[in-house]
């Protein structure tokens, strides 16, 4: 920490992080915020298209169509629906893997930690059979038919996944996707150079695409992980920099598929393993949590207290955490593996093994995770970290920060161990927010970026103005990771919370934001809603509950928002997707889905505003309930 | 023709299509060239990126890394594979559909037009059997099980389509793909935010996807063609914007799937059809044929000379032909349909019908394809014509130009009907290749753009250049029709040629440059340098054979380069992919991978020096051989 790097960095929510990143001797992402705030007016707007030997072309009030006559409507909507598809593409790619590593598990009849899961889903589907084993071989094989059928053809889960009300409304608008690998395939070609042109076709189709994103690769991949990886508890559980214990080989984890890391989290901890951590000189193995793969461990943790060290962070905090100079390594399987770990992991000595090759960085060393040589890759990878670490402990700095975090954040939330929690019913909830002790429900959800505000800023402003208005905060994604370091998953932050519902907290001892983990969890949120809307009686739409992706990052948050639009909710952003050059998708985005879907975009960056915003919703939905 | 639109309008290769272009009272993309002619230099070399809401970020010597950390290395490569991704996505949607035309007319016992494709096709995959229909049906089954095969699962009739040196090299390279759809899905996720940062890993994949999009996307879907549609004969024709009668109802046709017409082009010759016509006032409906299923249509015209009037023009054409007031309706199922023809069919009145979604214009009528209504939507397009007919005719301006273009282009020119002009053996054709009365073969292919020196100045001035050095061109895709119109493709363009290879034309009476049809024909053109490579013995990167896409304008170019470079052929690009802002990239195409599949990019814009750099290749190659 003795020199600074080049210039300052962008603000971050969670202040100790903020003085770290910037006192580090190497550049992170926080760095290059500044040197890349010139941005493309054409590009913010999405008017710029790349799609021929033509262009770029780029719509001016004096070039209003590209060369081959597209106008800026046809321009944004080719690029959203790219983006879209894009990002529903890496969560269908999430729930295949998933899929496929249940199947395989049930096939070797290995462990089956989420037997509950296992039924609710059987059920969901309409299987029925005794043994585990064939059980969970078929919930996979349905759920990977339906990802592999045509395009043209209709995905048989998503009626028996749904809500009925909102299936029915799917079917009307003509929206029930295809096979949901077909359907990106479809979206892809469609938006290529010189072929649709029709805005309004294309916004249908980033629908459909949202209702396979939400349905299949969030709600499912929840549900799949839990068969293999054990269900969410209620615990208390460190976070922060604070997890890093350099008594141990560290390895953090990014991504996504958590199904993949099933052997390794037994064989960290076996008697080999451990014996060879300590002949290096270690106690043994811990994971460090970091992105939503971290996020997803977290919220098991009370299945792996043994090799599980607690959540370090969300994306734009992941190269902070290699900064420390105490993670000897990082196995990554998808995103968020951000580029910038490459240079900092070559300078600390940190060897990078990348388990899936759509996450290879440059100097990672590839190792596709192979069901059937799991054990084998297991000792493999470990053999690798070891030698990592006798290689560079003692040779780099290290730059610990075990101050930063704390220590009881409450984790381990999902639809059943909530519901469980209220006493197995969703009565004593309803009860709150009928009463108006909790005015409502708001799912701040997606990722973190660095410039709605700075890392987490918007996300944590946001939260804090919502609790303080009685709304009850539920999250998943990237957010949550920032909102826990931020103290915001505390019993203690019930202090921050408006009179109600800080009375809530206090009396159930829980925080006034709940962590479902990462943002596959926003489909246990959907859930969650969808049980409430039923007990009720009501339709999504009608339900006092909004979302925020404050501060959404990726295409995938964009594929992830078209199912919360496709859902009928209202979805605030911080910052507008590439959409604002054209009026016709603006207005369908912000004011004409309403009438389609019952959704609608808010797009403010301002957390006091947009708080009143969300409020002013809840209090409308309210007075459609007559509560 | 009595006021000129705005601002004046771009050169183009045909000076008569240059001057009605510019006498236009409507706006067309050669007009909006000008407009549009300020480039982004960060659009233009790759490095800007914005796959998040952090962007766009844009690699500057001050801001060498995107906020993620992104260099421009893996911007640029992001950006490639995601556009290599696309445009194979398109083609495989094409094989696709045609594949399950063939399934779906063998099951109803439909005509099949072309027992020679299809007993090749049978023998090349190993189906045995007699009866037609079962032997179509199995030959499109195979197709469809490896279109659908996961990514992770090799394509079967990759090694049975595949000359076996190529195969063997691919093979080393582990460059094999997996399931089409699936590597194009796989392509999309990997480009993603915050995914693979590993240049040299996702061009790996770039040439995957040309593999697949090569020997699916282009070769089958010739063949698959040949069989339902009927197989190429040589045979003179006109082209040009001449071709339409205005004493017919005129259909101009758009796209890439010419299988979807199968049903259209028998009824619009029925008597019934004819008798609507007839009652509107018309001698009958004629098809005007537009981009490359036009060029289809031209290639079997032998088959449909009762229907078919004649190619007018290609991709930048196609306003033209809809502003001589002639045409009477769009029929579109693919690109290139350029948005730019909405206005215009406005203004004349010119109804739009689309046959396939992910080509639907705004304004147009969505009518997709539906194989069990096809007799049906037939009779529906027909009566809609018929009424479009009714309505405009009188009622807007006519423009026609029946001086444009030529009476005797020769056509219909296939591996398949090439051997057997040359005697059923490719011997004639190597023979004058060993003389050297034929220098090489240089494959000018790909589509038209407007940015290239002007519509289609550089295939047509290299073109010139390289058969005056005595190079046989062979064409395919959109550059064929801008060769034709400006009269390369008439047995007097010997004319043209040097000396020797004037003479073999003025022998046989053909002209120096044959054109294969649609840019799918790039596949019969693979099929051609195979089977001579075959009889020589030797690899395909051996032969005396270079491609050029001088005026490549799409992804799908892109894709269909990769198959080029797969198969290790030099290949010539007038403009540079978005690439040039990554040293790592461009060398990779430009020079390293002539030692992975002996291909090369050489990007030069001069059709001189472009000529004269493929003639030192080809002399290189003939020494290689010795010859």
């Amino acid at each position: 920490m003795n020199q600074c790097f080049g210039c300052s960095t962008c603000k971050s929510a969670d202040k100790p992080l903020e003085g770290f990143i910037a006192d580090l001797p190497m550049e992170t992402s926080h760095h290059r915020v500044e040197g890349q705030s010139a941005k493309c007016g054409f590009g913010l707007q999405g008017v710029c298209c790349r799609l021929c030997s033509n262009g770029p072309c780029r719509i001016t009030p004096k070039a209003p169509r590209g060369i081959c006559g597209a106008t800026a409507d046809v321009i944004v909507t080719r690029n959203f629906l790219r983006a879209v598809a894009s990002g529903s593409g890496c969560y269908i790619h999430i729930v295949e893997n998933t899929a496929l590593n249940v199947l395989k598990t049930a096939q070797a009849k290995g462990e089956l930690k989420g037997l509950n899961a296992l039924n609710y889903l059987a059920d969901e589907m309409g299987i029925v059979c005794d043994d585990i084993y064939e059980k969970a071989e078929k919930v996979a094989r349905k759920v990977l038919d339906d990802l592999y059928k045509p395009e043209y053809e209709k995905m048989e889960l998503v009626e028996k996944l749904a809500y009925a009300p909102r299936f029915q409304r799917w079917k009307e608008l003509g929206i029930l996707p295809g096979g949901a690998k077909g359907e990106v395939f479809h979206g892809v070609v469609k938006c290529s150079t010189n072929l649709n042109s029709d805005p309004v076709d294309m916004l249908t189709d980033c629908l459909k695409l949202g209702i396979s994103t939400g349905l299949y690769g969030l709600t499912l991949t929840n549900l799949l992980n839990d068969i293999l990886l054990g269900e969410p508890e209620i615990r208390m559980a460190p976070v922060g920099l604070r997890v890093i214990d350099p008594e141990y080989i560290n390895i953090m984890i990014t991504g996504h598929q958590h199904t993949i890391f099933v052997d390794l989290q037994e064989k960290l901890k076996s008697p080999e393993a451990v014996a060879k951590a300590q002949a290096a000189g270690a106690k043994g193995f811990k994971l460090v949590g970091c992105t939503c793969v971290g996020q997803d461990l977290q919220l098991r943790g009370a299945h792996y207290t043994e090799v599980f060290e607690g959540h370090a962070g969300n994306n734009y905090t992941s190269e902070a955490v290699l900064a420390t100079g105490g993670i000897d390594a990082v196995l990554s399987e998808f995103n968020c593996t951000l580029p910038g770990i490459e240079p900092i992991c070559d300078e600390l000595k940190i060897k990078q093994i990348c388990l899936d090759d759509v996450a290879k960085k440059a100097n990672a060393k590839m190792m596709p995770f192979d069901f059937d040589r799991r054990e084998e890759q297991s000792m493999e990878i470990i053999d690798e970290i070891v030698e990592a670490y006798k290689a560079r402990r003692g040779n780099v700095p290290m730059n610990l920060f075990p101050e930063h975090g704390n220590d009881d954040t409450l984790t381990g939330v999902s639809e059943v161990s909530l519901k469980k929690f209220l006493g197995d019913t969703w009565k004593p909830l309803i009860d709150l927010i009928v009463s108006g002790d909790i005015k409502g429900i708001a799912g701040v959800v997606g990722c973190s970026n660095l410039t709605a505000g700075g890392h987490d800023v918007l996300s944590v402003e946001l939260t804090k103005e919502l609790i303080a208005k009685d709304i009850l905060v539920l999250t998943a994604g990237c957010s949550s990771g920032g909102l826990e370091n931020c103290g915001l998953m505390e019993p203690s932050a019930a202090k921050l919370a408006g009179p109600k519902l800080r009375a809530v907290c206090e009396k159930l001892g829980i925080p006034p934001v709940l962590n479902f983990g990462p943002c596959l969890a926003i489909g246990r949120l959907e859930i969650v809603a969808t049980e409430l809307a039923k007990e009720i009686g009501v339709d999504l739409p009608q339900l006092p509950l909004v979302l925020s992706a404050a501060q959404w990052l990726e295409e995938q948050a964009l594929a992830d928002g078209c199912f919360g639009l496709a859902l009928g909710l209202p979805l605030h952003l911080g910052l507008p997707p590439f959409v604002t050059g054209s009026k016709l998708v603006t207005k369908v985005l912000t004011e004409d889905m309403k009438q389609l879907t019952g959704g609608q975009v808010i797009i403010n960056g301002d957390a006091k505003e947009s708080a009143d915003i969300l409020e002013k919703i809840i209090m409308e939905k309210r007075a459609g309930l007559n509560i």
